[in-house]
C-alpha cells in the first residue's frame, strides 16, 4: 500500500455495484467507504478526494482536508443544493458510457412518439391490424434539445443522424456545427418551433421549475404530430409536476416520456403512472456505471498529481 | 397533353393516397389509374410502362407494349411470385423517405430491447419504482442486419452510429466499411455471433422459410440480453411463423418485433397478438410514400428516355 492519502467514498447507488466498482479501484491508495457501517465513525480528515452521491449531510464537516469532490453523476444539483460545502473544486461525471446510454434513451422516446408507439400498441393489444395514415418521418418533426453540455450535444448529433430536424437551447449563446441554437434571450422563438422538447438541464436556480404551463403552452401546435410532447432526462426539480400532469391531461401537450420527477422515487400515487400518453422511467435513462466513474476519478486524480488543472469542473456561481 | 404513351397504375395501396399523389405525378403523359372502375375494361395495349403493387392477374396481358414494371415497394416478390411475366426490366422502388423510414423503425426496436421497454412498461402498470440491474449499453450487444441492399446498408449505419457492434449478412458477398460482413458459406458464423437479428431480406426461392427454429437455435444465447430477440421487417414469407411462435415461448428466443408475417393482415386468432415479449406493427415499418414513389419511377422514365440505362432493376435469376 502506498502513503497516498485516502478517498472517501459516499455514493447513494446500489450497494453491490459500488462493492464490485471497487474491487478493481484506487490500487494505489486507501479507500474509505461510507457504506460499511464498520466507517461509520472513521476520522475522515485525512481524506484527500471524496467521491459522493447524495452524501451524508455531515460529511464535508468532517472530511476537512479534501482537495476535491467528484460527483457520482452527470448532475451537481445533489452537493451543491443541499450542503454547506467547502470552497473546493467539483467535478462533474462525464463519461462516454453515461453520454452513450443518455442518447439511447433519447433517441429511443424521440422514435417511439414519432412513430406512434402508444397507438400500435394499443391496436395490438386489440388485435387490430391497422396502418395509422399519414406517418411523419423523422424530418418533418423538429426536436428542440434544452441543455446543450455533453449529453446535449451528443443527443443532437445522434438524432440528426436518424433524420429528425433538430434545435438546440442553452441559457448561455452556445454553438454547435449544423444546428441552429437560441439562448436565454431566445427561448420563446426556439419554442414555437419545438415539436418535440428533449429537456437535458441541469438543475440550477435558473432552471429550477422551468418546466411549467407558460413553457408548454409555447410549444409548436401546428406540427406534423398533432401536439407537442415532452421528454425530461435532467432533474425533476426542473419540471412543475402538478402544471405538467394538467397539461397531459387538457391536451396542452400531446405526451411525454419521463424519467425524472420532483420527488423520487415516484409516490405510488401519483396520476402519471396511469396516464395513457405517458412512458415512466424510474431515473434509469442513464445510470453511471460505478466502475466507469472510477476510472474517470482516477483519471483525473492522475491529472492532478501531473500538475495539470481538473476538467468538469463545476461553475459554482452557474450551478454547472 | 402531349402524344407520350401512357402509364399505367396498378396499385393496391389506400385509394385516397394514390388519388392523391396521381394530382401532381406524370404531367407529361396519360395516367391509367386501375383503381378508377372507369378503366376496368380500358385498352391498355399502348400503355408504355406499368406502376404496381400486387396488381391484377391479368394486367401483364393485356398490358403488351410496356418497357419497364416499376414496383410501388422495396420488395419485388408480390409481381415475380404470382404473375406470368413478359421479359421486361423490373425496376425496384429505392428511396431516401423509404430507407430512412424503415431504419427508423429498425432503430426504435433494437432501442426498445436494449432498454428494457417491455419490463419497464410492465413496472409502470404496476406503479413499480425499480432500476433494472446489470443494464447493458449498446456497445455490448452484436446485432446481426440480413439483408445489405439499400435498406441494409443504411439500418447498419444508424445501428452503428448508436453504439451498437453490428454485423452483416448478404447471401452474396458484399463489403461494408467498417462493418465485418457474411455471407451464404458463413451464416452459423454470423448467427453464433448474433444478439438481435434483423430481418431486412428481399422474398426469393432462397429465403423462403430462412427463419426457423434451426436457425433461431444458432444465434448467439450468452450475450448481455439473456436470450437472442428477432425483428423482421422484410418479408413474412421468410419466416416459418408457426415455428417462431413456439420458440418464441419456450425460449429459445427472448423476444421478438414483428412487422411482416406469412399471411397479411396478421389473423386476429394468431397467438402472437398477445404474447407478452411481441411487439406487432401492421407492415408499416417503411410504408411507401406514394408521392416519393411516382417523383423516383418519372425520374427512372427521364433516363430511359435520355438513353441511359434503369437503375435498380432487378436481377430476375437472384429474385432481388
Amino acid at each position: 500500500m502506498s502513503d497516498k492519502r485516502p478517498v472517501v467514498i459516499d455514493l447513494r447507488f446500489a450497494r453491490e455495484s459500488v462493492v464490485s466498482a471497487l474491487r478493481s479501484a484506487f490500487k494505489d491508495r486507501p479507500v474509505i467507504d461510507m457504506g460499511d457501517p464498520a466507517n461509520a465513525d472513521r476520522d475522515l480528515t485525512n481524506a484527500e478526494f471524496a467521491v459522493v452521491w447524495k452524501p451524508d449531510q455531515t460529511l464535508f464537516r468532517r472530511a476537512t482536508g479534501l482537495k476535491a469532490i467528484f460527483s457520482g453523476g452527470a448532475g451537481v444539483d445533489h452537493i451543491l443544493s443541499a450542503y454547506e460545502l467547502p470552497d473546493l473544486p467539483i467535478v462533474r461525471f462525464v463519461d462516454r458510457s453515461l453520454t452513450d446510454r443518455m442518447s439511447e434513451w433519447v433517441v429511443w422516446q424521440c422514435l417511439h412518439h414519432l412513430r406512434n408507439g402508444f397507438a400500435y400498441a394499443g391496436q395490438q393489444r386489440n388485435r387490430i391490424w391497422h396502418e395509422i395514415a399519414d406517418q411523419p418521418e423523422a424530418r418533418d418533426l423538429t426536436l428542440g434539445v434544452m441543455g446543450l453540455g455533453v449529453l446535449g450535444a451528443d443527443a443532437v448529433r445522434k438524432l440528426k443522424v436518424m433524420g429528425f430536424d433538430v434545435i438546440g437551447w442553452s441559457r448561455r449563446p452556445k454553438t454547435i456545427a449544423g444546428v441552429e441554437t437560441f439562448d436565454a434571450t431566445s427561448l420563446d422563438a426556439f419554442l414555437g418551433r419545438t415539436d418535440i422538447l428533449v429537456g437535458l438541464l441541469p438543475l440550477t436556480d435558473d432552471t429550477r421549475g422551468i418546466y411549467d404551463r407558460a413553457l408548454f403552452s409555447t410549444l409548436r401546435r401546428t406540427g406534423a404530430l398533432g401536439g407537442p410532447i415532452f421528454l425530461n432526462a435532467g432533474r425533476g426539480g426542473s419540471q412543475k409536476e402538478a402544471e405538467l400532469t394538467e397539461c397531459l391531461t387538457d391536451g396542452t401537450l400531446k405526451a411525454a416520456s419521463l424519467d425524472v420527477f420532483e420527488s423520487e422515487p415516484l409516490d405510488p400515487d401519483s396520476p402519471l403512472w396511469s396516464m395513457p400518453n405517458v412512458i415512466i422511467t424510474p431515473h434509469a435513462a442513464a445510470a453511471s456505471d460505478v466502475r466507469a466513474l472510477f476510472r474517470h476519478v482516477e483519471g483525473q486524480i492522475a491529472r492532478a498529481e501531473a500538475g495539470k488543472p481538473l476538467e468538469f469542473v463545476v461553475d459554482r456561481t452557474s450551478g454547472y
